[in-house]
């Protein structure tokens, strides 16, 4: 069995990297507020001291980090996964980044002999745990095979999409759709609402048609039943649509609609959303509209 | 069996009169452009030379017209179905109309002892056509169980919203949500296709997650194989968004995301894309990132 380096050990990270151990990986891990990689290697496993220690110790890197800038200081920055890699080993990115910079790492490590696969993951903490994930894969057809058993210790659905960068673009690209899906179900019920009719019922109603969808059914129910915590956290939602945005910028693409919701966004984290989960978009609409919890709940 | 007047035999209207004499119930038709009429008796019912006959010789009334202005007239108009309804009979408004015109028209007849129900549906031609409309209905208990058995034979699925209006108001919320999904997705493969990875490819991948919607799986694919017949055309959704904004501008609920995609669409229609299907909002994004047809195609 290989061994595992795992970088990483957040919220997402810990329980995947639980998996990949309780799968019986031999598993060596880093995480910058030691603290973490303690608390896990008491269940197994070997804490390393630097990103470049845990590369020197195993056959396949995996890092699950906040965003781009992490991942260039861990992977490329001085004692990085890139300094201690050598030739025939695996590295696997499973943090959400900008593709640039994820095109930018696989060219690094490729110079010295090392596959790469971009492996961005949505389905949140519930799915991590459970072994649930949904996995965007990107990376050649070799490196993304290699990496597939590993992956599907993590996650039910692993999609090849294409080359290095690829599964960053399809994870924008559900980031994306994700948060215009709630902001048009947040307009939606919010009219309903001010309208004096019942929401349940048209949410109900609209899950038979043409405007059914996963976030009608789950964050329509959540903005019913005002559940605002997590779930996903809009400030997290908020760093992918920044993705999202500096991608399109750079390919040329201009994206009215997902700016206009970003704009949304950061008026909630001004007014301290940041840690609700990103349904709480409705909550724009209904202080604007003057629809009160009360009102809203009797809806 | 009771007789039913049916005012308005357009693409819609004409399908859904024939699957109701097709039940055997007993017509009598009007339409403006009275070849449509004649057309239609030839297959058996009755022609009437204006709304208020319609109404006189009529258990219940249905209209299927193309927006508020034509149901103001013909049905609260000179020779209009209020002049020639009487206590007792029943009126259903299956028109997408603004849900403040329908309070009024529901008012109007409530007054002269006449229920009244507003009934728009969502399914388009195809489904006017297979009688599996999906209808959103308004109006009392009363009236809408009366109205059900009729209902029953255009639709597949009824669901009574609320009082009177309620059903426009549930239809404005579907039209809202329907177009900002087609917007998200129309942002999202447009980024993907620009940053030269399979949108085909994407799009599955998200149809297994949270993005999973409808529109992903039925417009996305129009979008991918350059299908943009309707469907359902884009001039009849920007009307029905007209609407929507109408309704919240009155309710006081700013529908900042639907504001936008009507001005996407105005865009859309000012360069001749009215009688496209709806999902020739990717068009939109297309154009102005430079993605032609054939990089689209092969994508």
């Amino acid at each position: 069995m290989e061994t595992i380096g795992f970088i990483g050990l957040g919220i997402m990270g810990q329980p995947m990297a639980e998996n990949l151990r309780e799968a019986d990986y031999e598993l060596v891990v880093y995480n910058r507020t030691e603290e973490k990689a303690d608390q896990f290697v008491e269940g197994g496993g070997e804490k390393a001291s630097s990103p470049r220690e845990v590369a020197e110790k195993s056959d396949v890197v995996i890092t699950m980090l906040p965003d781009s800038p992490q991942v260039e200081e861990l992977v490329l920055g001085e004692d990085g996964v890139a300094e201690g890699v050598s030739e025939g080993k695996l590295y696997i990115d499973m943090s959400s980044i900008a593709p640039a910079t994820s095109r930018r790492v696989h060219e690094v490590l490729e110079e010295k002999g090392v596959e790469a696969v971009d492996a961005p993951v949505s389905g949140g903490q519930p799915a991590a745990e459970s072994g649930d994930l949904a996995i965007m894969a990107g990376g050649s057809e070799d490196a993304v095979e290699r990496a597939r058993p590993i992956l599907d210790v993590m996650g039910k659905a692993v999609t090849h999409i294409g080359p290095p960068g690829a599964g960053q673009v399809a994870k924008a690209a559900n980031q994306v759709v994700v948060a215009l899906t709630i902001q048009a179900v947040a307009e939606a019920l919010t009219l309903v609402r001010k309208s004096g009719v019942d929401a349940a019922k048209v949410r109900e109603a609209l899950l038979g048609g043409l405007a059914q969808s996963k976030i009608l059914e789950m964050h329509g129910e959540r903005m019913l039943e005002r559940e605002f915590d997590p779930g996903f956290k809009l400030s997290l939602h908020r760093k992918d649509l920044a993705i999202a945005l500096q991608a399109a910028r750079e390919e040329g693409v201009p994206l009215l609609a997902t700016a206009q919701v970003a704009e949304v966004m950061n008026a909630l984290l001004a007014s301290g959303h940041g840690d609700d989960d990103h349904a709480v978009i409705a909550r724009f609409y209904e202080e604007l509209a003057g629809v009160s919890d009360a009102e809203s709940a009797t809806s």
